[in-house]
């Protein structure tokens, strides 16, 4: 059970859109704000504006032309200092401090290069910037949309100048506009650019050294500068979506990445059949994912519905035709188009419905074994609506085998092992009445308030019937269930202990502890098995997350998150071809455990010397020790990406009949939907890396990983190593440190 | 000048050499102290023993095949229990507490497989190893040699379980015995190695995915092990010196790494004409370099001249036949040849003698415009048996220049800016004399403390003869020599300003300031130019030490180190073919600046709004923009490793004649030679990276560094990213953070 859950999910909210509209040469003759309230009349939420106007723009390349005659007519360059952009005159700029900035996104100019090869350009481009965000910034404007930078051009150089405003202020924070794949697609701005009077340099680059071009150019740009930027949370993407969506791996990556805006040209819309402008069926589904995000986007129509400024006086009464006409003419019917898909929103699966409000919020595991649970956490445990139904059916299919061992001769006798509000006696009184099993019920629960809650059950729940013996202990304290005064021993027990990476809240050691009561020959346990699984992702919000906590223990610590903004790195395909993460298995736990093992584990608590002293964990007689786990999975990475940790999994058999039939568990993204889909009681675990690693395409991701365990606690660690292979030689390019949760350990 | 170096540095010490002997399979009949007692008679230093005997490792291998026959019988191997290793008897173990043990290196048993990827055997040798190591700490033993990981094992399993080792106790130091390439030279055991007993293994990686065998396989073992242990200083290497010496490269890598010991089995020794054990040339100068670290490596022998247990009783009176014979005899040939190498050290080079102590020890640049220096740094610098004669060439040449121009119709004035205690004046007035050129001589000091001095100098000095006109001012106040009452330019400006990287002691800054009395038609600065260069390069002592301190700020500081223990990563070869640092130059400053740059700045001064408000850095008007300066460049790293920051020297031109003759400066390992061989004065600096980055084969390492100022200081930044190509396709496989000195930049 994933006790980490213990708040009750906030009920669904209306989802909310902000949308608005960007024009890349807007004219604002009013004045922003005045444009602003002619958008929102026609049902815009906010508006692109740029900073400065095209006079500014023409000053500034006057300027470096001028600088550049000079140039040419200098004995030394060096001798010519650079021209420096006095400060903005009125005719520079329309924006001016005022309450409605707040809905404004304002655009740096598109003209500049601030990663130009050529140090004029890119110095002239720097003051323009450096200026425009001071005066934004001043203005209280929150928002700036900045072009990404030109392909070709020095992004480490663009980086520390988007690093170096990030500084300017505490509030300012920056839109990066980037292509999906390859260049823009929304037209490029008037006048004279200044990447256009760059002058041929020496650079010590050539070229052809470029990074190699493919579909995730344009996200290396992106990666470069978030680098740079050390993951700082007022850096995010404008993207612009093009024509033609790239491959599904590309669309998750940028799903995974911090997408503060989508930009909508026209060239992404097509025409209905009635002229209306729509959105081909894989934008819609692209769009709805974002908009399901925990933070959604905001959306631009750029270039598209352009604001048309009210006149001053009233528009004389139209004529019918004239009317007639207006209302066939809809000044805005992308605008109209996208509130209309906002409404018709498909409707959530139930574990988007059940997660909202954790998706990509971290949670620590709890300490099962010494906390106690509050009621409304079982409540939110008990709605799901495929876990108990599986069990029923695992303990039907159970009884019918046991019965057909003992002959039919007497009652099976079924315990329910930490048996909270009673869910699981419910379903084993449930599949005894299915299967014509008869069975005597015990439940056993450490938990002192649970366990006045089923002495009422017990009386008061029909099917309880008052012939279900509640038993008030530690699971591993119980004698075993007493009839007619002698102990017998327990046909089927039936436990709900697993967590999100099967053994991580002490499944093995409970169910060791109880093993005692279990009957030796025929006992069986539900689960009778269950095992970890895990699959690298990168997951920048969740790297970013941690980098904004304190201390250094946050890295060792594997966290219970429902995963949302993510990317899978190792991919295989399914049946249709389609990508499908690559989950590998790290274990197992089977139970009963043999007989010989536990012996062993018994003898070596308190260590005497035949029984040998040194465990495998330093300090601890040992145990615990054939609990202990490791294994080391190989992962292959297809397009490159970088890996901010692993994402764990659990499955497991409740119980495999002797006829063949099998009921499972899984949370494994591969065969949960065939196992138990729409299953909701456990997220996944995210076992992080302190230091991001950086992967080429064709990696190979090897991951080492441990369930550790003295005698006072079990805890994971976990190391990871990159490798590539240079002419047919493996060669490491990465690896991690050795993590541990040691100090954070699950307690037994 | 490199003002970090601020106490004299002490006088050079007698080397020590602990030496010590290494038996394969050591027998201690009368205890390890009785035989430590009788090496230590031969003359040795210290001893290794093993911690376990041979009917130990009986006892443990009849078990492991106790284990292993019962296993075939079973019939589920998950019923078998693992087995248990009971803690030592007497006759496990001849070590007992003892005061001498200070002078044991223990030897856990080689026989165990730590990595094997059987889990039963790896299971068994972790019992046994911790077991060992406790049992050693408990004796009060420091220093445990351990065998390497065996080949095609896992080395990351091995590695965790040395990281829990160093967990065990806070004292115990492993020693992790090593090849330098291929497989170890010296004997194995004797019995059973429980590698023999290892069952055939569904291993999830294939064998030949082995990282691929080549020098430097050795070495990745121990970069793995160390990179899971967190450069922990307690875990270090007994490196086997083989027969024949790996290539350069191979030798330079280990060098840079904590060898604690270096072990010496007999095959790495030859025979001289005499038959007397003699080390090749070869080995004698890789020993040679081990020896001048801070902290010298132990020396083992390794199965020769074994130590003889002395007879209890004394031996008889032997006949003068016996005794010749005696005397032909030596019992300890190779340790005698060991001291008499001792004894025999060729000396240390100019440079050597001046670090000594100071050898990869990081020091923060100074703040030299805020900090005034004491007169024993002064002396310490005045030392250099280089660095003055060269300005005095310097001098003599432009005065020569000069004479030529102005006709020698007047004295030549020239002004020493940041005088000190006057060596460059007495260098000034020496070029006067030798190149017969009459000057006015003027030394200008902001430090009243050497003020005094240079005032008593100026009438104690014979040379100086009171004709030293001494002025106490900042040089940037200082409004020019006074010649009749009136004011005149200087024609000679000579100053020592620079740094470790060239203008990271404001050099440029300075200069600027103290311009406006130099001549413009003809005034010379000495230095002419200078230039900051830069390599990546290898250094687990200083990452170690980095790592080791608390905060984050320590990432962003450029260090003044003297590199000892290091590697270059990127290199080229020389005309002879030995390799040599890929060292690229990252930018250049001359003087005197062009007149039109220094009043643009000074217009920018205050930011008035005709000439510019925003600086290219935020906060400042720009004033000393004009000395900002950046660069990208790019090296190739040859053979694969880890990068831990950069290496950064300079270059400067004291003057050029115009007759063609050149006086410069170098600290560039590629130069310094040819320009100025044994200069002490300054060492290199250090640009750290907080993250190590690993470099595979033929990886591209490119370096973006800027010198960013704004008015009221100067600091640096650095990115690092590395590339390798695949299929020919550039990819990233590393990027470092931006790092920046903003925080502990150099004040104006």
């Amino acid at each position: 059970m994933d006790s980490s859950t213990t708040t009750f999910p906030p009920s669904e909210l209306l989802e909310l859109w902000f949308i608005g509209q960007h024009e890349t040469s807007r004219a604002t003759p009013n004045g922003p704000s005045q444009t602003l309230r002619d958008a929102q009349d026609v049902g815009y939420d906010m508006l692109t504006t740029p900073i400065t106007t095209a006079s500014f723009q023409a000053r500034v390349a006057t300027q470096v032309e001028e600088h550049l005659q000079k140039l040419s007519s200098a004995t030394s360059p060096d001798a010519v200092p650079v021209p420096l952009i006095s400060p903005f005159s009125p005719k520079d700029t329309e924006l001016t401090p005022n309450d409605s900035n707040s809905a404004l996104v304002a655009v740096s100019s598109p003209w500049i290069d601030l990663g130009s090869t050529d140090p004029l350009i890119a110095n002239v481009s720097l003051q323009v910037f450096n200026l425009e965000i001071a005066y934004a910034a001043f203005c209280g404007i929150q928002h700036v949309m900045l072009h990404g930078p030109l392909p070709g051009s020095n992004t480490v150089l663009y980086a520390r100048a988007v690093s170096e405003a990030l500084g300017m202020g505490p509030y300012i924070q920056l839109h990066i506009l980037l292509p999906m794949v390859g260049e823009l697609e929304q037209e490029s701005g008037d006048g004279t650019h200044l990447a256009e009077l760059a002058r041929e340099q020496d650079v010590s680059l050539p070229e052809e050294d470029d990074l190699s071009e493919d579909d995730f150019s344009s996200w290396d740009t992106w990666d470069t500068l978030r680098t740079v930027c050390d993951y700082d949370s007022r850096l995010s993407i404008a993207l612009e979506i093009p024509r033609q969506l790239p491959n599904k791996q590309v669309q998750s990556r940028w799903y995974s990445e911090p997408v503060r805006s989508m930009i909508f040209p026209h060239t992404s819309f097509l025409r209905n059949a009635k002229g209306f402008p729509v959105l081909h069926k894989s934008h819609q589904q692209y769009l709805t994912q974002f908009m399901r995000l925990r933070q959604t986007p905001w959306i631009l129509l750029a270039d598209v519905d352009p604001i048309v400024p009210r006149t001053e006086s009233p528009a004389p009464e139209p004529t019918p035709a004239e009317a007639a006409n207006l209302v066939q003419k809809d000044p805005v019917p992308h605008l109209r188009y996208l509130r209309h898909l906002q409404q018709t929103q498909p409707p959530r699966a139930p574990i988007e419905r059940f997660g909202q409000g954790y998706q990509d919020y971290m949670q620590s595991p709890l300490q099962p074994l010494s906390d106690n649970l509050e009621s409304i956490t079982y409540e939110v445990f008990e709605k799901d609506p495929i876990k108990y139904d599986w069990y029923e059916r695992a303990v039907a299919l159970a009884l019918k085998d046991l019965s057909a061992k003992v002959g039919g001769k007497r009652e099976i006798i079924v315990a329910v092992v930490g048996a909270g509000r009673g869910p699981l006696v419910s379903k084993a009184l449930l599949a005894s009445r299915s299967s014509g099993v008869k069975v005597k019920c015990w439940a056993v629960e450490k938990n002192q308030n649970a366990y006045v809650h089923l002495q009422r059950r017990n009386v008061t729940d029909r099917l309880w019937d008052n012939k279900v013996t509640i038993v008030k202990t530690d699971m591993r304290a119980w004698k075993g269930p007493v009839v007619d005064g002698n102990v017998e021993k327990v046909d089927i027990l039936v436990s709900e202990l697993l967590g999100s990476f099967a053994d991580n809240e002490l499944s093995p050691e409970c169910l060791d502890g109880v093993q005692h009561v279990l009957n030796p020959e025929h006992g069986v346990n539900i689960p009778q098995s269950y095992s970890a699984h895990m699959t690298p992702i990168s997951t920048p919000r969740l790297y970013h997350d941690l980098l904004s906590r304190g201390g250094t223990e946050k890295w060792e610590i594997p966290y219970v998150v429902m995963f949302q903004q993510f990317d899978f790195l190792s991919l295989q395909h399914d049946k249709d071809e389609n990508p499908l993460a690559d989950v590998q298995d790290a274990w197992v736990f089977s139970h009963p455990a043999p007989t010989v093992i536990l012996d062993q584990a018994e003898a070596r608590r308190g260590g005497s010397a035949e029984n040998g002293g040194a465990g495998g964990a330093v300090g601890g007689d040992g145990s615990n020790e054939h609990n202990s786990r490791s294994c080391k999975v190989k992962f292959t990475i297809q397009n490159h990406g970088v890996c901010h940790g692993l994402a764990g999994y659990f499955e497991s058999v409740l119980y495999a009949s002797e006829s063949g039939e099998k009921v499972e568990l899984s949370t494994n993204p591969v065969t949960m939907e065939a196992k138990s889909c729409d299953m909701i009681s456990w997220f996944p675990i995210f076992f992080p890396l302190k230091t991001p690693i950086h992967l080429p395409d064709n990696a190979e991701l090897e991951v080492s990983m441990w369930r550790q365990t003295d005698d006072r606690k079990v805890w994971y660690e976990w190391v990871v190593e990159a490798f590539v292979r240079l002419n047919g030689r493996k060669q490491r390019v990465a690896m991690s440190e050795l993590h541990s949760s040691r100090k954070n350990g699950c307690l037994m």
